[in-house]
């Protein structure tokens, strides 16, 4: 590779940073929830955000298509259109009261990147599409890779009709409502066909401080963990008074505190031994429509993710986790209904894609580091159709899912640079751009 | 005491069943919150509840009065008025969705007991004064006895500033609200001189199924347990994304599970060494208005209550729940907040009016047992202001502060029975009605 055309790349991205710092604004203001920001998917602030992206695609002179999950495509023509496109995206929508990037940096970045390309008067091989996912955040339908599942024909039937947590609505009304079409979700058909997506990668802000711990702007993605989940599950007991003797208790709480302790163990000792892993009780409470100081505790109810690199790990805690469940069942003389159960197998990243963008960072000079990816994304729901799949993390100091999320344009920069420099060299350099997965 | 005399005990308390049910119905209709009953202090339906107490008062031709706290007093006058009365007696209020018996059981008792000794055609020595006490249900202002150490002249200045935590409106408004006189209150007025008041008697439904498991109807006190409270803690860490490796965590929710095991080991403890005590994390969770699936709890709040019957008890358990915060917020990254404290000491029974009330069991051949009180009483707060103290508790199967309270009413009949003689012997025997303490 060129020097110039490296140090053009460089350039070319950082030209666009009021245009990104622009599209950020927008979607911010318009999706403000104090503390933080809400974009609810298939409601008005994720169509907005979908709105603004397609503005700047069309501004960029980009092609623009809907599926029937409402995903939008925005696409540079390659020079051979029958080629399989490279595909580059991420999620719109948002937890509440979450931040502004986890999602929406990956969408800029790719029409950030295509813009760099334009600007560098570059024509791909083969097309080039910014994928802007729906519904990702999986705490409003309890179902993951609502948009990318849709996009591939994997999304099952019962999820169309899953309520979303706050409005009550069935995700086939929220999709038919903001254009989409959930009969032909229902069909199974799909808009991408996996054999012909030439390869997935997904810019996100890390969601955790090892690159602020290690400063370094860009983490390049190793594997992205796969989870087991319990979304709602209760604990019965028997309301009893305050003073009830221990031996005539059914503490719900108690039971919920004590199995939340002992995946706390499971979970360190994995960590002990070197296999990393996550437990995470999202929601853990005492039922506030009847809980008082003077009230033991009848029921409980609690939320739970366990998410791990390697599928024996998972299924070795959940199996720990259902034998501490009989145990605490029988003493503490309470009942488990653990209802249903989610999963998503383990995602595996191209080593092929990784070398690559190693090789661009490295030509850029951009200090960079391997990371397992900590959370979940679209990236797994097409490593799992069968696609090559790359993911880069942009340094964030505070975590995601919260209103304090931070991300430095700088370091957004960098990453874009790292992504535009292996697009170019995948598509726009004749000697690579053909043929290779 | 003639053999004729007790018969006609047990016989004139059974004449008033249709009426004690027709009292519980009464109240058990107006304050019906499905499920189970809820009258809230100084609210509509505890004010309600006063007024059929007040009625039947008046039936049988009572003396009424009130007090700057807005408690009932109903007076069956003595033959010798200038002695201290007797008074017997208990709430009228409940939890949120409680049972109907918990607190009322007691006024209606002390009413039937004089309705009985009315039948009987027989004048105490002294005055007996059934005793309708607002305010007992510590759940709603978070203060304990408020009704009781009102009128005893012991409720502190601050209590009166103090919002029932569903109205958000202060003590002293709704005691103004129901004909009280909060100023006088908080000028430490009493309407009860301690050292005048020959002794309190409370009957109230037993809280746990001690009677039940021992097949006894009836349960004599022998202590009150004290305890310590923090009605409002919280713990402090930080919102992060569910996949948030461990180190980086400030897990508030696993630190709140962390507590809650390490008391419970500590009772555990106790329980094996023959120390009875009782923690109870009454209201356990997440904050519900931004928890979710995915993120880390970066919020947890909860209420303790932790009880005992000896001091040194008491005091060791909370040095122990101090160093374990302190452990947790070290190793866990979060702050623990515990905001107010509150206490209530051990309250003693009177061992001779304990052992009058044995006498009588035995004299009516009614089964009883000796039994702790699980929980706080307001007889707690006369035994703490110097009042010779006893409690009677009627077997109830499903414990309290539950809809499923659960009290049959020959039982009921029962305790009043040995109530109505042991006030029959205190007060109506010539040989004994006299000065004794």
């Amino acid at each position: 590779m060129e020097k110039a055309l490296i140090a053009s790349v460089s350039e070319s991205v950082k030209e666009h940073r009021t245009v990104v710092e622009n599209l950020f604004d927008q979607i911010d203001r318009a999706s403000r929830d104090e503390p933080g920001v809400t974009r609810a998917p298939y409601g008005p602030d994720e169509n907005f955000a979908h709105e603004v992206m397609s503005a700047r695609a069309a501004e960029l002179g980009l092609e623009l298509r809907r599926d029937a999950a409402a995903n939008t495509y925005m696409t540079l023509p390659g020079r051979d259109r029958t080629l399989p496109p490279i595909i580059t995206g991420s999620h719109l929508d948002s937890v509440a009261h979450g931040g502004n990037f986890d999602g929406a940096a990956g969408v800029v970045a790719g029409l950030t990147a295509i813009a760099a390309i334009k600007r560098m008067g570059l024509t791909p091989a083969r097309d080039i599409t910014v994928m802007a996912v729906r519904a990702e955040e999986s705490v409003w339908f309890q179902v993951s890779y609502i948009g990318s599942r849709g996009a591939l024909g994997a999304l099952p039937d019962w999820a169309l009709d899953v309520t979303r947590v706050d409005s009550g609505r069935s995700l086939a009304d929220h999709i038919a409502e903001c254009g989409g079409d959930p009969g032909g979700l229902r069909c199974g058909e799909r808009f991408l066909d996996p054999t012909k997506v030439h390869a997935f990668l997904e810019v996100h802000i890390e969601q955790a401080p090892n690159l602020v711990e290690a400063g370094i702007p860009v983490g390049l993605c190793t594997g992205i963990p796969g989870n087991f989940r319990y979304p709602n599950a209760r604990i019965l007991g028997r309301h009893d008074h305050v003073g009830t003797p221990r031996r005539f208790r059914h503490d719900a709480m108690m039971a919920g505190a004590d199995i939340a302790m002992t995946l706390d163990r499971v979970w360190q000792d994995n960590e002990n031994a070197g296999r990393p892993m996550a437990v995470t009780f999202g929601r853990f409470h005492t039922n506030t429509s009847v809980h008082g100081m003077t009230t033991v505790p009848g029921e409980f109810r609690f939320s739970l993710d366990v998410r791990a690199y390697a599928p024996e790990v998972l299924s070795d805690v959940e199996a720990r986790f259902h034998a501490a469940i009989k145990d605490i069942e029988q003493r503490r003389k309470v009942t488990f209904e653990l209802g249903p159960r989610a999963e998503a197998a383990v995602g595996e990243v191209s080593p092929r894609i990784l070398g690559g963008l190693e090789a661009a960072a490295t030509s850029l000079g951009i200090p960079t580091m391997r990371l397992g990816s900590p959370a979940s994304h679209d990236a797994a729901a097409f490593a799992k159709a069968g696609v090559p799949m790359a993911m880069l993390f942009v340094r964030n100091e505070n975590g995601s899912h919260n209103p304090e999320e931070a991300m430095e344009i700088d370091d957004f920069l960098h990453t874009v640079s790292v992504l535009t420099l292996w697009l170019v060299s995948e598509t726009c350099n004749d000697k690579i751009a053909h043929g290779q997965r």
